[in-house]
Formats: structure tokens, sequence, C-alpha cells
């Protein structure tokens, strides 16, 4: 006769952040532990998410895991990492003397599916939002409700920072094990309420240093980066906090675009060099200071992470001027319909003073869209039994 | 009766030289000094050479330059300056007892005329050629013989570096006079004969931020520029004199890159950024790397300055190979017949492994054209009359 209940599954979804201080480099490449602290934004949802179904069973033979709908070696060392730190968690709680019924799925294998609402070819980092939401769901799965900063961060460091909505600090910490790295909220999604973010989906050249690598060979060969490490990024964190606390909008625009490019620099510093930024991505930089040039002020600032792709703040009632002056200098290359993706931006006409500031030569399709979010929550778990992704059986649904 | 020599004209050349331990960033703006000691190689003037004319009359009613055949302001403030060092140091001289005849024109006025043999559209920094030809030339009309460097650095700091030939340093110096802030050969042009220089002239974005005013916002704004100038380049400058001395092309070739790399890095922190480096120029930087890894060796180097212009060094041998790789990379646009100038380079085929490991979606007419050239001499005194660019008059010849 079958169980009542043969599959214990939960979903969940986790967002995306985007660093305003950097994080590029690491002093414990097991561990994931980082040379400097950082701090993040986490995105809104509703725009860029993923979506992570767990399930055990005592009827599974082994873990498998399933990304956007194609099954994956579930053997990756990152995954497994979080696999393993997931279950040492929950076995802790166990011996603990806390007998949670779901504390009993421990011996069971696990399959996991997840999707992101978002095309991986955007070049949007997915693997913080991805490793955030696996270590949230398996939380929810094995009964944990520690930290789980070092579940997240053995995946993927900044993926601790997704696990928080707002403003976001994963701090470096101290420990040779690890144990005070973590993220903690800095800020609630509520407290900015007027803060925008513009994600510029740039074409994307192929071949990018991957992450992972990049830093290593920064922190091997870049004699910039150890001192940005040690001597500019402490002052920096807590300015930056500052900036966030009182919602000083120049300060911490200024400070964003400051950092971004220092972390770039150390990438241009680290030997063979790397090179994220394209063209296209100096045009953007280019836009911005003319723009708060011509403004008087800074009402924009861009930061940019390991590829070309800009994200950029501004406060609400500074976006339609501004995405005016991209489309301006970008001009889209499918008429238009699809150029602006999520939160509503009305169109404005753009000054024809501003138009002589920005003197550039157009790039056509330089900018291949733009997405509009917001500041937003951590993760979520669904109730709704249907947003599941793996059926009664354990496997995938078919996509809809 | 009209005197017998009513002109006292003397004609002389002086080279280009390329940084491979940068200058950037000055630690006093009026006496041109800088915050950290810089080595260069200057190029033979075969291919790359300013050629200055300098004549005194007492019947000039004020001081003139022409540059490139066209009159120049000559009250702009660092050809000002250099003026009124040279007279300093003739009327020191004078003083001393030391009654030359050419020192009686110190109450005449000068006329200046000046030509480069390169298109300044070419941007190669033709600034350090000029006014280190500018210096010598007028030391030998006003009879001067100590250091020039003060001369020459006041009309542009680099141009210290084209007193001489071979491979030269600029000592930053530690007095607030500047007295001790000199260039000097650390080896002669003869020295390493077998060294190869090509400048890969790249396809310009205009408005390029000119370096006086950069290193200024550098100095102002970034972290990073400080500590390299502090902690970095004083041991790069020894390993640098170390790799020259002994002609350790590897040494010197990784040193160059990475001290070309640091350059731009701290443009890159700099606020608002300076970019100096191209797509193009990314596009080389990977070319270089490539090669040297095909060949399990660093057997060329790349170096810039600010622009996105590619010099790049390399061992005699090495030339014909990589030049193929430059045409394989960037097709000339022009079927070729003007893509190489300067020494003849014999061409080779290039191996198909070595096509497989450049990788790349070639880039047509991203590379204008190569001038191939070689370490070469300082400042050279043309004996020939014909060489004037003054005529009898005092005013520049019609162009041949």
């Amino acid at each position: 006769m079958a169980p009542e209940k043969p599959v214990v599954a939960v979903t969940c979804t986790a967002p995306v952040n985007i660093a305003v201080i950097k994080y590029w480099g690491k002093r414990d490449e097991d561990l994931v532990l980082p040379i400097n602290s950082s701090l993040s934004v986490t995105l809104h949802q509703d725009q860029l998410k993923t979506t992570t179904t767990a399930a055990i069973s005592k009827d599974f033979t082994e873990d498998r895991i399933w990304l956007n709908g194609r099954e994956e070696d579930v053997e990756q060392p990152r995954l497994q990492a979080c696999l393993r730190e997931i279950r040492r968690l929950a076995r802790k709680r166990r011996s603990a003397g806390d007998e949670d019924p779901a504390a009993l799925g421990l011996s069971y294998k696990v399959h996991v599916a997840s999707v992101n609402n978002f095309p991986t070819a955007a070049g949007l980092a997915s693997s913080a939002a991805g490793y955030a939401c696996l270590a949230y769901t398996l939380a929810q799965v094995y009964g944990v409700e520690s930290d789980l900063s070092e579940v997240a961060r053995r995946g993927s460091g900044s993926a601790c920072r997704s696990l928080y909505g707002g403003f976001v600090e994963w701090q470096m910490g101290e420990r040779a094990d690890g144990k005070d790295s973590i993220a903690r909220q800095v800020a609630p999604e509520s407290h900015w309420p007027e803060l925008r973010v513009l994600i510029l989906v740039v074409s994307a050249e192929k071949k990018l240093t991957g992450s992972t690598a990049g830093m290593r060979t920064s922190v091997e060969t870049s004699p910039l980066l150890r001192f940005r490490a040690e001597s500019v990024v402490p002052a920096r964190m807590a300015e930056m906090a500052r900036c966030v606390r009182e919602r000083d909008f120049p300060g911490f625009a200024q400070l964003t675009m400051k950092d971004s490019n220092q972390f770039h620099a150390t990438c241009l510093d680290t030997f063979p060099p790397i090179s994220y930024l394209s063209d296209t991505s100096r045009r953007v930089v280019h836009l911005v200071h003319r723009f708060n040039a011509h403004h008087g002020q800074t009402k924009v600032a861009y930061t940019f992470d390991a590829g070309p792709n800009a994200v950029v703040f501004a406060l609400h009632d500074t976006v339609p001027e501004f995405v005016a002056a991209v489309r301006h200098c970008f001009p889209p290359e499918s008429n238009g319909d699809k150029f602006l993706k999520g939160l509503p931006v009305p169109p404005v006409p753009l000054s024809d003073e501003l138009k002589a500031v920005l003197d550039v030569d157009p790039t056509p399709g330089g900018v291949k869209y733009i997405i509009a979010t917001q500041v937003g929550p951590g993760p979520q778990i669904l109730e709704d039994p249907h947003a599941h992704l793996l059926g009664p059986d354990g496997l995938p649904k078919p996509a809809a």
C-alpha cells in the first residue's frame, strides 16, 4: 500500500541582488570567505526571481537537480557543499532534541527543480538568486531555522546577500571557520520607497572570464586588489550604510559608481587583465556622468558586475527622463515595443539642452532592453501546491 | 648695411619615447614634478621624430612659434615656462664668466618652427618629442650645456625622457624645487639590438580626456593611484632596470604589460572614470596573451598610453609571426599596401594551430596600420643648413 504522503515538497522564490560595495576575491576558496565585506540592494521578484522546488521522498534513490528544465550534474562541488551543509544543520537541530517530523527526511534523497523568470542570455548573475533559493527551500524541507548564510555562500558567495530583502551587507568576518561571515539586513525593502533600479541589458560579447576563476587570478596577481580590500572597503562599507540609512541619494550614487569603477580597476590590474566593460558599458558611464552634469547634481548612478550590463539607480521622479536619454543614445532596434520591461515608465520628451549635453553618436541596439524594477523583499514560500515545479512523482512537470 | 649673419639658426631632431613604467600624476603642477619615477624606451627617429629649428636675431621683435606649419600662440604657459627656463640657464652660464658668443643672443627674440614626421591624427604622443626637441634646440642656440631635464619637463613631463636614447629613467626626486627630478640613461640604444617596437595605430574615438587634466583628476580622486605611486612603483623601477640591464625579455615584457594595465586601472578608479582603452585595444591585449600562451612563453608585450594605440615589444625573430597574427585578427581594409610602415617585416604564413588559439572574430580595419621601429638614439643636431625649417628671413620655409 502506497504511503499517504510519499513526497514532501516545498517551493520558494528568491531575489537577485546587486552589490553597491563589490565582493571580489576569496580568502578561503573552500569555505567561500571573502577578502572584504560587501553591501547590496535586493531587487524585486516581480521582475527577477528564481523559483525552486525541493522534494524529499523515501522512494528517491539519488539526489537529482533540474535547472531551467534540464537535468544537471548533482555531483558538482558547489551544489554538494550546499546539500552537505544543510543536512549538517538539520542533523544538528535533531540531535538538539527537536523532533520535528520534517527532520525525518534527513535520510531521504532530494529532488530539486529551479527556474529563472529572466533569460540566462541576459547575462544577469543568476547564481546568487539560484543558490539563495536552493538554501532557503532546502531549509524548509529539512526544517532548518538557523542562519543560512553559510549554506548559500558555499554555493555562490554573493548568494548569502539574496537571503534578505532591502539593503543587505555581507560581513566578511574574521574567523578561519567562517562562522562570522554572514549576511544581515541593513534596512528593509520599505525603507527607501522612491528608489528605482534600471537594468540596461547590453549586447554581450562571448567569452567572459568566469567570476570564480577571475577573482582567484585577481587575488593572486593584483596589488591594487589587496590594497582595496584592506584599506579602502572598510570605510566605504560604513559610508554606504550611512547613505542608505539617511536615504542620501547623491552620496549613495557617487559611492556606488566609485566602487564599481574600483572593482573593474582591480580586474584590469589582474594579470592577464580581465575586462568586463564593453564600449557600450563605457558609453553608459559617459551618459550617466553627462546626465548628472546637466542637472548639476548626482541624480543617476551606474554599477557593473562581471559583465557589460549596467545596473542604474535613480529616484522615482528621475526615471522617465533618464530612460528617454537612454533611448536617445541607444535607439531601440525593434521599434521599441519591448525595449522597456518591468515597471511602467511614462514617456517624456528630451529637452534640446540635454540632447546637446549628451553629445553622442547614437549607437542603435547598443542597449537591447531595459528592465525597470525596485528594491524588493527576500525569499518567499509559495503556499499554492500548483506552484511546485516537481510533480507527485518527483519529476519536473512539463512546462506549461 | 645688413649684418653678415643676421640670424643664428640651429635645427635638431628628437625622438618619441614610450614608458614601460608609467608616469601618471604630478605632485607639483607648476614645476611638473611627478608622484612616481618612470622608465621609458626611446624610439628610433628613422620612423618617428620631431624636427625643430630655433633662430635668434636682433631684428626679431617678438618670440614666435610655428607647429607643423601653423603659427601658434607663443604665450601659452608651458611654452613660456620652457623659454624662461632656458634663458635662465643661459644667463647663469654667462654670469659664470663663460663668454660664449651664442650667449649674446640672450636679449634677442626667438623664432621656432617644429614639424613631426608622423601624422598627429595617429594619436601618438607628440608632446614629449616636441618639448624635448625644443629644449635641445634652444640649448644649442643659447649655448646651454647643463642638464635640460627641467626645461623639457616644464613643457611636458615625459619630454625629459626624450632627451636621451636607449632606455631612460625619470627619477621623481625628493626636493621641493625639483632640482633632483631628472632624466638619465639606464642603457644606450646599442644595448639591446634585438628589441623591436611595433606601434599598432587603432581607429581612435574622439574626445579623449587630455593627460594633463586626466592626471590631475586621478591624483585628486583615485585611492589606488596614490597606493601605486608610493608602494608599487619603486620596486617596479628597480625590477625594470634589472630586466633591461640583463636583457631579460620575458621579465621586461611581463612587467611592461602589468604596469600598463595598472596605469589604466588607476584611470578607471578616477572619478569620473577615464577610459583610454577601446574594444580594439582590448582585442590586442587578448591577442598578445593568446600568442604568448600558444608559445608557452612571453614573446610579446603591449603597453598603452593615454589613448587606444598599442605599442608592442618583441624580439626581432618574433616580429614576422606576430605581424601575421595582427593581420589575421585585424584584416587590413586597404588591401594591405600601406598596412606596414617603417622597418621591413617579411611575410610569413600563420600556422593553423596559432589561428585556432587566437580564436577571434576578425575585426577588419580595427588596426589601421603598423609602424615597425626599434630602440633609437637621443636628440641630434642637423649640420646641413638645408634642414632649417626657417628661412634667412626667420619665417617658415614653404613646405617642399
